[in-house]
């Protein structure tokens, strides 16, 4: 069976998140339905990362075996209207033949996110639903020097939902860079893989340092404390967006050890 | 009479443009509502555009009297949360008192729009109202060729509404700038007023020019033709953003002849 990977963007807002759930509208439900649809075959697609309820994605990954060979943009351009019928707000941007060794969340060798906060006084009219609104100033030079203690290996388990269910809380966080454009602040993290909640604990986390409640050392602390009671309180969904995967050459692909929980 | 200026950001989707009309839900019907919520006085805004339905803005100025003093701030927070409590997608950014010589329309030295385009073969997921999808492969370089054209001071009969209400076609563009960041082409123009639907008339007929349908020349011909007829098809309101309106020094105001008609 031919398999085909897909990139995939989303809007979050009105999914129940990547994930297929008995009940609720996912993003992977709306999409196998529509693969359905278009040549009644019943697939499961398997994704990078399996985004939570409200997180968008400019770039997630998935990988499906289908049964019937299809030129890749035929494929692409019928889900696609298949999609739009239902009137999802989902679009495959791409696809692909790939090697049977590909898998969309094993054979990824990095993910890369961006968590966004609109800092500003007045409420917001037209991003309302793709950023975190926080009025207070935040102080951006602080927030990336505390950021900068969360970069490289560590147990991370101050940072991940009581709900994670990675064995290894450990994970090298390759990139968490924070910088700002007027009102606009944007948080981009780079790893192999993330633990669940993991950027939303960090995002949450810095805000306070932003705000002056926290100090860098204090960020420190709470990562060296590997205890979930000491993290901030988590960012909301609506500010991140799952922006790219990475993937190593597709004719030498191994299978990684890491997983990915961010959502 | 205390006089305030207002900077407006509204979501263009839901709304029958700027403008109070006696059938349909304006911007400034909205906020108009807000301010006689809120002190109990029927006024009239005044804006330095007339967005027209759909069209968005991040940078609106609009001005109004008030019989009460307020602070500022005060103002500014009042407004906003009755717009917020009419789940109106309309924020104001700022607020502050200026001289009865200040004219939101008519003390406008410059105005600023973008229009977006999103150049991709796959559909919109997240930002299908905030930008205008374009399949077919645009050369953005031959765009902004041919957009050189039309700055300048010109007679732009060919690029304004049958509806304009402008007695003078004449207008001078300062700034048309077409630039491509991946999948993204943003069109920048810039004058002190604009004729109703010129950018919009623009943009499309600068696609045409991106697909290689028009050559630069044709897109000087139709700017000497000073015909209507000659426009390429105007471009939809949902990729058009009024960006922001500059003022020269408040104390030394002088009413402009010019008047803006775009939207």
């Amino acid at each position: 069976m031919p398999r085909y990977r897909m990139l995939v963007e989303y809007d979050g807002a009105p999914y129940v998140g990547w994930q297929r759930q008995d009940n609720g509208h996912s993003v992977q439900g709306a999409i196998e339905k529509a693969i359905f649809s278009m040549g009644g075959e019943a697939i499961a697609l398997k994704a990078a990362g399996r985004t939570d309820s409200g997180v968008h994605a400019f770039g997630q990954v998935c990988h499906a075996d289908l049964a019937r060979h299809w030129k890749a943009e035929t494929l692409m351009n019928a889900v696609n209207a298949y999609l739009a019928q239902a009137n999802e707000r989902i679009a495959i941007l791409h696809a692909e033949e790939v090697p049977e060794t590909f898998d969309a969340r094993f054979s990824a060798t990095k993910r890369h996110y961006l968590y966004r906060i609109i800092n500003r006084p007045a409420p917001i009219a037209i991003e309302a639903e793709r950023a975190w609104h926080v009025k207070k100033p935040l102080d951006h030079e602080r927030m990336h020097a505390a950021a900068q203690q969360l970069v490289g290996y560590h147990d991370f388990n101050t940072f991940r939902s009581t709900r994670c269910q990675a064995r290894n809380p450990r994970r090298t966080i390759d990139r968490l860079d924070v910088t700002r454009t007027g009102e606009l602040i944007e948080i981009r993290a780079s790893a192999q893989s993330f633990l669940h909640n993991q950027i939303r604990s960090f995002a949450g986390t810095l805000k306070l340092v932003g705000e002056g409640l926290w100090s860098v050392d204090d960020v420190r602390e709470a990562l060296e404390a590997r205890d979930r009671t000491r993290c901030g309180p988590v960012a909301p969904p609506h500010g991140l967006f799952f922006m790219q995967v990475d993937y190593g050459d597709l004719s030498t692909l191994l299978r990684s050890s890491d997983d990915d929980e961010e959502s």
